[in-house]
């Protein structure tokens, strides 16, 4: 059904039904691809070759007409949107405790900080690589203006979070949340968007306590493969 | 505590705990506005006057750091973003039916939908008014560059919504959901972003099925004071 180009990698557990994520490389469908690992969920992580543009190719778009990732494939139907793809994996391995899953305040906050990170951080971001979604692909006189903003724009985003959001030793505090994953995933991000990252103590401290957790050592090593 | 600026509209009813939804006209928290009346909720609306930029005052960022509406006071504390806004809604007001909430799934494709609103149609609309956020405030070339795109990126959105996510006679089907008001809200701005509304004839049905709603005549009714 795949191209060549989307090459899979298999991850089999002999669980629930089985879910199936299309991800890229240092995309934000590294936050989804925790979770599902953090779940204990029985998935599979395809890869989508952007390198080759493969999420533009007819099978791809197949799967997510949007061309984007991640997109998650469930045995009632595709899933994509990062915030909601994090909200029905914790809702979904409720036993993995992701997020206050019976509070819908508490559970409005964490949708609140992936909200952020998805609207605001993710599209500062994308003015860096992807300016050509608002302004003509061959005007590059303003895809090098917004490019130039990226430092500053996403630097503002990760003043906010260090200042008002990130409450530590995790993103809400004492419980580890889907929000935890999705924050690690956009730092990825940090060192080529130009921010000095020595700037934000508490998100680098976060960033670290992460890469300390079995599950997105897991997962980073199977990105990597 | 506000500003002058910052105009109370009161509705008061005697239900359960008082609600505050800092709103500005025109803009996404039309949605969230449209949601607590669906819901028959016991709130208020508090207008932010972006024409004196009241969203930028101390008085408001005491509220909300980020300057933005919507904000919803609770009693448990102050929630931001819009699709946060709107699932916590649906779930605080069960009754109400504003979202499948039993179902994990279905309630991800309703966070799905209002995902893609918030960061893709929205952030493509905020290129026509709101570009100084990702390049030079004084950069007329590419503010203009980027205002020039706003029919084109908004205008692939409606394509995709009116294709393969409207399902009708409302966006998820035969439920109503917290996702027609927020459709409703962003297609206030169609004509402004010079999209050929004609070109969208189930978005445009929509559009009309909702202004129909009592809750929708009473909260533009509101907003028009």
């Amino acid at each position: 059904m795949l191209s060549a180009s989307i090459q899979l990698r298999g991850e089999h557990k002999s669980r629930t039904s089985m879910l199936k994520l299309f991800y890229a490389l240092k995309t934000c469908a590294l936050a989804p691809h925790i979770a599902l690992e953090e779940a204990g969920a029985n998935y599979e992580a395809v890869r989508v070759d952007f390198a080759s543009n493969a999420q533009r190719k007819p099978e791809y778009l197949a799967i997510n007409p949007k061309g984007r990732v991640p997109a998650l494939v469930t045995d009632r139907g595709i899933l994509t949107e990062t915030p909601a793809i994090l909200a029905f994996i914790a809702q979904s391995f409720p036993q993995a405790r992701l997020a206050p899953l019976d509070d819908p305040f508490a559970f409005a906050r964490v949708q609140s900080f992936n909200s952020y990170l998805c609207a605001t951080l993710h599209v500062a971001h994308a003015h860096g690589l992807r300016g050509y979604r608002w302004v003509d692909a061959d005007d590059i006189a303003s895809l090098t203006a917004m490019k130039k903003k990226v430092p500053q724009s996403v630097g503002e985003c990760y003043e906010l979070i260090e200042r008002e959001m990130l409450i530590g030793p995790w993103v809400m505090g004492t419980d580890y949340t889907v929000c935890d994953a999705y924050l690690f995933t956009v730092c990825q991000w940090m060192e080529g968007d130009g921010l000095d990252v020595a700037r934000f103590p508490g998100v680098n401290q976060h960033r670290q306590r992460m890469s300390e957790r079995p599950a997105v050592k897991t997962v980073l090593a199977q990105q990597s493969t």
